[in-house]
């Protein structure tokens, strides 16, 4: 498998493991010191993957989540980095009734070590995010 | 093309034909003795290409449907065979009003014979199935 | 990076420059003499790629947009010309408040001059399109 195929899948697989709440599936994704910028959706700067992971736990994990992504726009920048941007969709049925629905992009580095890909700096920009009541 | 590419389309296609309701087209996409698995929706296992023509045949032709795929995780497991991960959203608008919008993943295998890549099962797990009356 | 995946990056470009309006970003994508095809929409055919910029800009710059393409049946025709089919979805809110939902297929034809790809011919099919009230 060539790179961007191998990086299309990282992201693929991203979205699975959120989805269907496979936290331990999801950690070797992230870079150990991988920074998620999710500003763009009024929250903050996550430092580190496994606080990311704490993150996700906290905040996902009782709510029904789909998260889309698409068209990929990746590029190799040396033999073990590259650079990438996703069209995304993300729905969140919030245990408590409310939903959110958004659109956007996310705008990411990745870096290859040990012949394993993945996510260095991901960053979430916004188009839509819209909410219905009652918030989580 | 490459094998990758290669079953990428042959989803592409079933999500055409299926939406387009072009029966004839959607045939070869599949293997003769295809197993479809759609008790992860209410439904239940259809074996058999033919068989799974007549299902949809009798209950999607009359209705408007969209049926997306997303963020494919494909591997090859031998020259001619592989399997495939896939998000996917589909939506049916009833003929009759109501419509249902659902996401999930599909989970598939693939055989290549002749030279040509063909699907051999294919089991559709859901994160969410939305229906509005009125019920077909 | 090989023809599809180009081409497959040139339909991404399309739909992230437009749903962020970066309209000088968007000009390349397309042949000087491209043909676009907007009456499955209720539009009408545009020749030429300035006056669909122009259409653009009249039409979508001050809507919020989102534009997502899916699983690309691309078929290289010759080392310089391609086709290609996308299943989309688009979203508007116009700015007076109401909302357009679309479903469908984009046709379209590529070429490639000067080592660059580009679209010359887009057609959009639909399977549904929805409008809430306010109309634009």
């Amino acid at each position: 498998m060539d790179d961007i195929e191998a990086l299309k899948r990282l992201k693929a697989r991203y979205c699975r493991t959120l989805d269907t709440k496979d936290w331990d599936g999801m950690r070797p994704i992230f870079a150990d010191d991988a920074v998620v910028d999710t500003t763009g959706s009024g929250g903050g700067v996550i430092t580190g993957a496994d606080a990311f992971m704490t993150f996700l736990r906290e905040h996902l994990a009782d709510h029904v989540t789909v998260h889309h992504c698409h068209m990929p726009e990746i590029t190799l920048t040396s033999p073990s980095t590259a650079t990438g941007i996703w069209a995304m969709e993300d729905r969140i049925r919030w245990a408590g009734g409310g939903e959110l629905i958004g659109f956007g992009h996310y705008h990411e580095t990745y870096e290859k070590t040990g012949g394993t890909w993945r996510i260095k700096t991901t960053t979430l920009t916004r188009l839509r995010l819209d909410m219905t009541e009652p918030a989580p």
